[in-house]
C-alpha cells in the first residue's frame, strides 16, 4: 500500500517544507523592516511578500488535494512530477512578487496551469474509476479488446 | 480501494473547482474596482468579496479532513452527500456576502451546521473503529445479536 | 485498513474542532470590540487574536499532512502523539498572543520544533519505503541481520 503513495508523500513533503520556508522568508522581512505584529502591513516590500505567501496558503490545500486524486485515481508518476512543476512554479511566483508587482505574474500563470492539469487528471481518473465501479464498463479493456 | 473513496475524491474535486472559481471572483472584482496587488481593501464591495473568499479558505482544509475522515470511518454516501451540502452553502455564502454584509449569515450558518455533521459522523465512525479495534467490542454486532 | 489510521483521524479531529474553536474565538472578539465584518483590524486586541487564527490557519494543512505521512510512513503511535503536543503548542501561542504579542513566542517556537520532528519521521519514513520500494533494501532486516 505504501508504495503506491510513496512519490505522492515526497512531494508532499517537500511542498511542506517549501510552504514553511516562505513563512520563515516572511518572518525575516518583518525584522528586516521593523514590522511589528500582528501588523500585516508596512512597507510596499514586505506587503509583497506577505501577499506572496498568503496566496501560496490559499492554495496549498488545493493543491495537496489535487495531488493525491491525480496520483491515486490516475497515475502516481505523473501526478508526482506534476508536483514538482507547481512547487518550481510557486517558488518563481513568490520569488517573482518578492521583486515586483509585475513579476508574480509569470509564475502565478504556471501555477494555475499545472493546478488545472493535475485537476484533469483527477478528473479522467475519477470518471474512469466510476465507470469500472459502478458501472461495469471498463475503458482501459474496451481499447484492449478493439485494438 | 479506490472504489471505497471515488465519491470523496469527486466531492473533494468539486469543491477544488468552488476554491478556485472563488479565487478568480476575487480577481475579477480587484480588476473591476481597480484595486493593484497586494493590496487587499479598497472598495466596501471589494472588501467583502476578499473577505468571503478568505473565509472559505480558512475552513477548506477542515472541511477535506472532515469529508475524508467521516467518509473512511462512517459512510462514504452519507459523507458525499453533506459535502455537497456544504458546498452549496458555501456557494450561498460567498455570494450573499458579496451582496452585502448581512447576505453571509444564512449561508455561514448551514455551513457550519454541515460541517459539524461531518464531524459527529467522524467521532462516531472513529469512536466505532476504536471499540472494535482496540477492545474487540463490535456494536454493530452487538445489536444484530440483541435484535 | 481503517485500523492503521485510526489514531491520526483522532487527532485530525480534535485539530479540526481546535480550529473552529479559534474561529469562534475571533467571532467572539468582534463581538466583544464592535468590528464589523469585513474589517479585519481595529483595536489593538482583536487585531492579536485575528493573526493568531490566521496563523493557525496558515500551519493548518502542512500540520495534516506531515501527521499522515508520519503516520502511515512512520509510525501512527508517534505521530499521533506529536499531533496532540502540536495542538496544545497551538493552543498556547494562540492564548498567549491573545494576551500580547510577545506572550505568542513560546507557543510558536514548540508548535514549530514539534512540526519540524513530524517532518524529520516523514523523512525517514519515505526514505525507509523508498529503498525497500526501488532499491529493494531494507534497513529493519539488515540491522536484524547484523545484530
Amino acid at each position: 500500500m505504501a508504495g503506491d503513495l510513496i512519490l505522492l508523500a515526497a512531494v508532499s513533503l517537500l511542498s511542506a517544507c517549501q510552504q514553511i520556508h516562505f513563512a520563515w522568508l516572511v518572518g525575516k522581512s518583518r525584522k528586516q523592516h521593523k514590522i511589528m505584529p500582528p501588523a500585516v502591513t508596512g512597507t510596499p516590500d514586505f506587503d509583497r511578500i506577505f501577499r506572496a505567501q498568503q496566496n501560496c496558503v490559499e492554495f496549498y490545500p488545493i493543491f495537496l488535494a489535487a495531488l493525491w486524486i491525480a496520483g491515486w485515481f490516475f497515475s502516481q508518476e505523473l501526478a508526482a512530477l506534476l508536483g514538482l512543476a507547481y512547487m518550481y512554479s510557486r517558488h518563481k511566483y513568490f520569488h517573482g512578487y518578492a521583486e515586483s508587482v509585475q513579476g508574480r505574474i509569470s509564475g502565478f500563470y504556471w501555477s494555475v496551469v499545472v493546478l488545472l492539469a493535475l485537476m484533469v487528471l483527477c478528473a479522467a481518473g475519477i470518471t474512469h474509476s466510476f465507470l469500472d465501479e459502478y458501472l461495469d464498463f471498463n475503458i482501459i479493456k474496451k481499447l484492449h479488446k478493439l485494438l
